[in-house]
């Protein structure tokens, strides 16, 4: 008898099961996502994939706020085991890093509340992980989402494109499996 | 007859209602937060102060989430009509500077989501309008906060002190007046 907590069990893909990630390129004017079906040897599916804006004339309390109830959506639509996103630096972008920094944060607090499973990546460690080089240009990362993703063309909006290679980098460290059952203990 | 919206007639204080503003110094280790009732001539009452602790050693994500339902269930205690955070800057800190905007990203989406008005002042702006001085030192500040409340001694802990000069510059601009009714269009 198993006796795996629901958020083990939720992590061990099984055959037949549909198992979603979502993955978030941050940001309050434009932030990137893309929900991918987990399929085996660290591939996906892609099943949705988009861009929430927000009108950058507005207050940024109420644009967070338009941004969780975007996201609140997403995750009851779909339901993701586990939510990836790009974690922030501040070196970079200063003048708008405040902002992706909040809506971060919105993000990886609603994942929590859903019940998924919520994780951030550095930008370098995404690279690294999807096409094998932590200083990969933005058309080699294009190309390596659309190889994963077995897509005819680079998936657009870049953002998007972004928001499925942090999804991706989820898959890589957390493979969906064709196990029946898993071990205690093991993932 | 008024045809005032319901949000600009919560902002529009009457003899015998209270009204509550929250000013928040935003952390993902220690919140500070203070519940101020406003008084005429932008003094306060002290209602609530305190902190919201997360545990360094969880992950972020946990620490947000925990930290979303600590503010929740402040908003629905004191049902506050503004929340008042105190602006990141990403200048000073750097290293939990992205932690500090994840938190005050999540208390601003949420003080919208509870019918809250939000906004953000800068640490220079609340030591200008608090001691009439954007230099002044913690000491002048907690000296006005501990004057404005009429408390007998300083607020303790120094972030709760600090989380009510947020909401006391709050109420230095919107002061608490006697007015029965507001002429349309007038605050």
């Amino acid at each position: 008898m198993s006796t795996n907590t629901a958020s083990e069990i939720k992590m061990t893909w099984q055959i037949g099961e549909r198992m979603y990630i979502l993955g978030i390129d941050p940001g309050l004017s434009r932030c990137g996502y893309a929900v991918i079906e987990a399929a085996p040897r660290g591939k996906g599916k892609a099943v949705a994939m988009g861009v929430v804006t927000t009108p950058p004339a507005m207050e940024t309390p109420k644009r967070l706020a338009l941004l969780r109830t975007d996201l609140q959506e997403l995750l009851a639509e779909y339901r993701p085991a586990a939510v990836a996103v790009e974690r922030i630096f501040f070196y970079k972008n200063r003048s708008t890093a405040v902002g992706v920094a909040q809506a971060s944060g919105v993000i990886l607090a609603e994942a929590i509340a859903s019940g998924a499973t919520a994780i951030e990546y550095s930008p370098s460690e995404i690279k690294a992980v999807i096409a094998g080089d932590g200083t990969a240009d933005k058309k080699q990362m294009q190309y390596m989402v659309q190889t994963l993703l077995n897509l005819k063309e680079t998936p657009k909006p870049a953002d998007a494109a972004d928001a499925a290679a942090v999804a991706l980098c989820y898959l890589a460290y957390n493979p969906a499996r064709k196990n029946v059952s898993t071990p205690l203990g093991l993932k």
